[in-house]
């Protein structure tokens, strides 16, 4: 029998979220809280990698049977570099869907309606008014329309907004999305520009200063996807200036350095890559790794392949 | 022909937030800007308050040909006392659907995505992750079921939320709302606890000691409504304990004195009143000035009425 390695603290509780133990694999426990792993590094051929555990990823070279790297995270940039040639890399697509297009809309709302100034007044015990910019009537730009993409839309959509346009790699039709050699273009229409492409060459620093300076006065960027999407040092001259705001889940360098000065424009706010990080994440996890352990028992073709044995 | 005052600078102002100034009517503007009433406080019939102008009701009993006052805001609790029997008292029910109903996700998300201790660290430089509490899955009860407890449970809809139960004075059906004596039995199964009903004799600490004692460990409550519809000390106790959570756009008393210990409850996150100040006010406001004003140069019924001449 096939030997998988879940992320879960032992088989009972594996048993109780996955709604039973898989049929027809055995099963080891590797949540990646201490540096040892299960002692069967050279049977296992499915491994889960352990959410939250920076560094997880560097055991699977030293795995000789594996054939199936799973990960829990919908970006795969940190974990493929260590992912041998010969095994296939699946990512957790729509396990974050819920959770960070909760945190977009969140950090949005937020940044309009001064909830970050109010909770700095409020160690102060300061009550005081200030007029917020709402999301509604405002002209929203997703830039990145896969499963979080169309999450955020789908949250945005009773809010009012004014428009939503949708900007990826290549264009489609149903629904319309512009692809991303049109997106200069439709920078000066965007009140509230998101980020949410995934972290490739192409998308490296596609936010960079030309796009900033095409933004309209007073815009919003949202950054839920990765840090260096956006050129830092451009989106601080255009916060510093007071001419854009920003609000931040993901930063270029990251953890943002102590000293940064972007910690203190008082139109950014920074939320430190929490997207994913929420009550959201267990059941999402939890039915998507039932259902690709099953996948993977019966010999069917799995969900989520970003990567192919070469 | 009547006299109007419309809250605009001046009647350029006034023609072009109303799409032209309105047939049959003398208009003066008054904003409240200054003490100065318009001259002609014996002819004026109709009168629209100024926005976010406390005290301006206070003139009303100075205006013998009064038959109407329109304000902007949806209560009408603080005006109301100052409004002659014989006139006409119309609130701004909708205008502030839209700008409230964000306010309550921004801080039902806010809160529970710690956005309020990331913006404390992000003055200390601190990246310091910490793991959110979703808004999908929840079960959220709403008090209060008007056009902004409506408008609550459109936006909430997308976020996956398990579940949203409707309170209300009187119980209906389509969609089904119950009835506030209700409430005691439905709060134990509510996560979430959003407050949005008016203040009336009948709410006035509707959320008492045995109300927020009734609801799970961990729940959160919301107050975009009126301060007085909870009550303080309780819900002091009960986040101090660590036991529930708040988020309060208002509060009792209000402004919140300085000193006041439930600034510095760690699970409570405070804005100050400021559910309808946003640039969502605006084009609603005009919007609903000018068919109002429309409604009152023709002699037909107003909307909106809260109180008829007695």
């Amino acid at each position: 029998m096939a030997r998988v390695w879940l992320p879960y603290a032992d088989l009972e509780e594996a048993a109780r979220r996955l709604g039973g133990l898989p049929d027809g694999l055995e099963v080891d426990c590797w949540t990646a809280d201490t540096d040892e792993t299960p002692a069967s590094t050279a049977e296992v051929e499915m491994v889960v990698l352990p959410y939250l555990r920076p560094g997880s990823e560097r055991v699977l070279a030293g795995l000789p049977a594996l054939r199936v790297a799973q990960t829990l995270t919908a970006g795969v940039d940190d974990v493929a570099p260590y992912v041998p040639a010969h095994v296939t890399l699946c990512n957790a697509a729509g396990v974050h869907d819920a959770s960070t297009a909760e945190l977009a809309l969140a950090l949005m709302l937020a940044s309009g309606r001064h909830l970050d100034e109010f909770a700095r007044h409020q160690e102060q015990g300061r009550w005081r008014r200030r007029f917020g910019t709402a999301l509604a009537d405002r002209r929203v730009l997703i830039l990145g329309y896969g499963g979080i993409g169309a999450a955020i839309e789908a949250r945005l959509r009773p809010f009012e907004v004014a428009s939503v346009t949708r900007v990826a790699r290549r264009a489609r039709t149903e629904p319309p999305v512009h692809a991303t050699t049109e997106l200069s273009a439709l920078l000066p229409e965007a009140d509230v520009l998101v980020v949410i492409a995934p972290l490739t060459d192409e998308t490296r620093g596609i936010v960079d200063a030309a796009a900033l300076a095409r933004l309209p006065d007073g815009a919003l960027v949202v950054n839920v996807a990765r840090g260096p999407l956006v050129d830092t040092d451009a989106l601080l001259a255009e916060t510093s200036s007071g001419r854009l705001h920003a609000a931040l889940d993901v930063t270029d360098p990251e953890p943002l350095p102590a000293d940064h000065p972007l910690w203190h424009v008082p139109n950014v706010l920074i939320s430190p890559h929490v997207g994913g990080a929420s009550t959201a994440f267990f059941p999402r996890a939890d039915r998507m790794i039932a259902e690709q352990v099953r996948r993977f028992a019966r010999g069917e073709p799995l969900a989520n392949v970003v990567r192919r044995p070469s």
